[in-house]
């Protein structure tokens, strides 16, 4: 299964057999209060730089969220995506809670958009799918519903069908959507990874679905997080998760990722591997 | 499944619900000219130092192999393990490829060993779980056999049920046995690292096996092998890998490991990650 993204210049392809393809999660100004004000005060530099810095680590696709920025979203939003879309080639992944301002960044967005997100909640699904059909672009589907997350990988699959179901009717194919099968942190419940990672391979071993992930969630609380994230990204690249959200400039998170893609047979003759040894000695 | 090993004054209960079980490799001469000299002059500081150092590191069992000293094996390995044994509480892994030298170890030894190693290979096979029966040993048992390694999971998976079949019959239990799902460098052939994990899986999964794994070899030929080496334990960990022979004071593997288990949920209330964190910070 391949799902196409594109972006002013550059298209991603995500399939199980490519690369981890990295979405690049620092343009979010939930708990940052400088970028919060940089966006509501429409200081596009710094997004700007923000954008180039993580593709410059490996991102190949860009999040943009502006929701904690305290600006009315729908008329920032698209604003923050044309700005982005500008500054880097790569596809962006819009990313709101709020249907109005998805739309408006849409309309205005460049190639075909990633949205992020839509859950199981018929609320969400009504609100979410027809945007997605309407623009042709793809969807990230979180696997919970009105009943929360379940901590059973069964019934989050069980969500997965129910917004294919749900898909399928708004006119879309499965191809259109980026399943997260979510993981709560670990210092919380130490079922939380587990549960995350059998929904993962659940996702992609009887369907074959394309798979994103928040990773950075897992280590919410626990002292040198990047070891916890790094470590879990490398084991939900094997059950199957191909296009996580994180921070690309994490330390050692690209190395990871590499030889993780590699072990998983996603980098013949090691040429990704190497090349970002090589370019990493050289900026040494 | 528990598998139990006994050093002179401590046990590991090695098993799928508990943390991975480090088999610490340095005690090898192969490729260290420095150690094969000691070890042919009977210089056993340096061991003692060896092993002790890995149990500092995290090694809850060390490997005692001393094949490429140029000594007479059977005299230098129950030597080389009774120094150890003394040197350490820990279980030994006696590592042969000599059954008359392994005896010979195994009559010395303190506790209950681990022998190193049987193949699936009937003259290996004939020689080794005899020993192990008589000396109520464990043993690693590796997943080929006289037609070589298998590229195909299924075909390593069968080797693995023919050793099973020829222990019991040799009056052992398959507590008795860790399996070797093998990998092969993943710089020869893209598919190394995938035939790998995938038996692991088929073999914790269908038979609930304990599994070692020579680790380090996914990265022969590799630049920054412990980048290699450390996501490619996270994820055989996440495909039932509990006993794996590494170096234990290699860069970063410990935080890899600890971390692997938090997420797979072998650290309840992450006391094992935290505290390691805590004494890290305390050596800086």
């Amino acid at each position: 299964m391949i799902t196409t993204l594109k972006g002013r210049t550059t298209q991603v392809e995500i399939s199980p057999e490519r690369p981890t393809a990295i979405i690049g999660e620092r343009i979010n100004p939930t708990g940052k209060p400088r970028l919060a004000k940089a966006i509501s005060e429409k200081n596009w530099d710094t997004l700007r730089q923000e954008a180039l810095s993580q593709v410059g680590s490996g991102a190949s696709i860009i999040d943009v969220n502006v929701g904690a920025a305290g600006a009315d979203e729908t008329v920032i939003l698209p604003e923050a995506v044309k700005v982005v879309a500008e500054a880097v080639g790569a596809p962006i992944c819009i990313d709101s809670s709020d249907p109005v301002a998805l739309e408006a960044a849409l309309r205005v967005c460049p190639g075909r958009a990633l949205i992020n997100s839509t859950t199981g909640e018929e609320k969400s699904m009504a609100a979410i799918l027809p945007l997605a059909a309407k623009y042709g672009a793809a969807v990230i589907a979180l696997c919970h519903d009105e009943e929360g997350i379940s901590g059973e990988p069964e019934k989050r699959f069980a969500v997965a069908q129910k917004i294919i179901a749900r898909a399928r009717e708004a006119g879309l194919e499965e191809s259109d959507l980026l399943f997260d099968p979510l993981v709560l942190p670990v210092g919380v419940g130490k079922t939380n990874g587990t549960a995350c990672l059998a929904t993962a391979s659940l996702l992609s071993g009887r369907l074959g679905m394309n798979l994103t992930l928040g990773a950075s969630n897992v280590s919410f609380g626990l002292p040198d997080r990047h070891v916890v994230n790094n470590s879990f990204l490398c084991m939900a690249i094997w059950c199957g998760v191909n296009a996580p959200i994180v921070n690309p400039g994490g330390p050692g998170l690209r190395e990871s990722i590499l030889a993780a893609d590699l072990i998983a047979g996603k980098d013949p003759d090691c040429m990704r591997y190497i090349k970002n040894y090589r370019s990493s000695r050289q900026r040494q």
